[in-house]
């Protein structure tokens, strides 16, 4: 049970993790900080918070869970400016998809609060954002992976977890390079495709035509094109050192499928199609 | 009201279709055609087909409506060994995911009965095929698109026209070139990324981590990389003139991309995922 949980950031996924631990009696009362007077206003009038405060130190003042869900280019400037309402007991953890960039500038700014730091990223969201968004089975089933540090304080990370089992979620601890070598394969290279194609079609003399003529496989291809163009910028200036290989090699198997297309070698193809098929089908459905 | 409707190749979109028609009155009797008796047998057993044929042009004879519904790579042979079985007053039609190749194919196999042939292309389908996938509302609402010939017969487009709409479908026509540069930008390149990246994410070390720490967003961006194989290594090999350009224009822009992010310019990644969000919500939400 949480005493005090201050969200800082109260979009899709704060707005999500405020309504999921209120509907099942995790928390007592829920403080609220959000850049835009209307989001705070907005989630208060939702009741996803309880009050709102207007700086992030008084948000965090007497918080036990401080939960950052602001975009990980915001994260340095959040954390700098949480420290010194922070408690000696209070626990932060945030949702940012990439970690190893936000563990280093969170090491000196929490100083000798980085004991009680839980980084974590929930592998839940979408391509909508917003508190108007957020929905209380938002974690139902999903995985939320956790990347403490050698000095991360145990009992800090039992109560992130037991905050993430709240809610219906499975958690998993990695450190936080895996972590970031991992998404940067099943996140973020996958959003660059689709940022990518989607704004070259758009470029295209015919792409009314293109998307008046497409179906729902091209609708879930892109549908994470729709996703916060500001969050993913953050993320793909933070993990590039992850997603810039991921590129490179992508750009070299999408060269020799294009060269079995051009010489007609149905034979690769079959067997690049084949073995894809293959292993997502039994994969995803494990799942 | 179709009389006799022979489906040659009783798959998804065959015996989707098939159903379709009876559920609504639209047809008295259907034939069909498959390669494989299991399938046939099957296609009988769950009445999608009043009888079977074990040959194409046995299937053909006395139909009034003759949907090929093969793999484009089987094309030419299926409707040469059509040819003797169609009457003079029976209308051919097809679903192929691609039209020039299939119609210079038809033109000369099908001679003097290449007026009644309706090249077409139902937007519907999935990653799941066979008869025991096909449902009755499967082109619910989807486009059709059909690409008629200078001198395909008025009555014959009409007849496939009224077809379609009997099951619920939207029906567009345009030139067979103009249809594969379309479905080259909205269908066959966003399978070939996605067949590219799993292959691609199969192949290292870490892919079941990978797969096992992936979120909705992948599952649905990688969905048709589950597609069958044979039937898209066939459309990559037919539309390979329009398909070819495309890749090489995402090549560059993903290259752009990627010296975008390794130079860490934020302002030129927020404005390309910026113009693909803008634009795709207002396209697809129009659809």
């Amino acid at each position: 049970m949480i005493n005090r949980l201050a969200i800082i950031g109260v979009g899709l996924i704060g707005g999500s993790l405020a309504r999921a631990l209120r509907d099942n009696g995790g928390v007592r009362e829920i403080v609220g900080y959000g850049r835009s007077i209307g989001t705070v206003q907005e989630a208060m009038r939702l009741g996803v918070i309880d009050r709102a405060e207007v700086s992030i130190a008084d948000a965090a003042l007497g918080a036990d869970m401080v939960v950052v869900a602001v975009p990980v280019g915001s994260m340095l400037d959040v954390l700098a400016q949480l420290a010194p309402g922070l408690g000696d007991r209070a626990v932060v953890t945030d949702v940012g998809s990439v970690k190893a960039s936000i563990v280093a500038a969170a090491r000196p700014v929490l100083g000798a609060k980085f004991r009680n730091f839980v980084p974590g990223h929930p592998l839940a969201g979408g391509e909508k954002s917003g508190v108007q968004a957020s929905v209380s089975d938002l974690f139902q089933g999903r995985r939320i992976i956790l990347t403490p540090e050698p000095e991360t304080d145990a009992d800090a990370v039992a109560r992130v977890r037991a905050m993430w089992h709240a809610v219906g979620a499975e958690v998993a601890t990695m450190s936080a390079q895996v972590h970031d070598e991992i998404v940067a394969a099943s996140s973020h290279l996958p959003h660059l495709l689709a940022y990518t194609l989607v704004d070259m079609l758009v470029r295209m003399d015919n792409h009314r035509a293109i998307f008046e003529n497409s179906a729902s496989g091209f609708r879930d291809f892109t549908r994470i094109a729709s996703s916060d163009p500001a969050m993913w910028r953050d993320i793909c200036i933070a993990n590039g050192d992850s997603i810039l290989p991921l590129v490179r090699q992508f750009q070299t198997d999408l060269d020799a499928v294009a060269q079995a297309v051009e010489q007609g070698d149905e034979h690769a193809l079959f067997e690049i199609f084949a073995r894809a098929k293959r292993v997502r089908d039994s994969l995803i459905k494990k799942n």
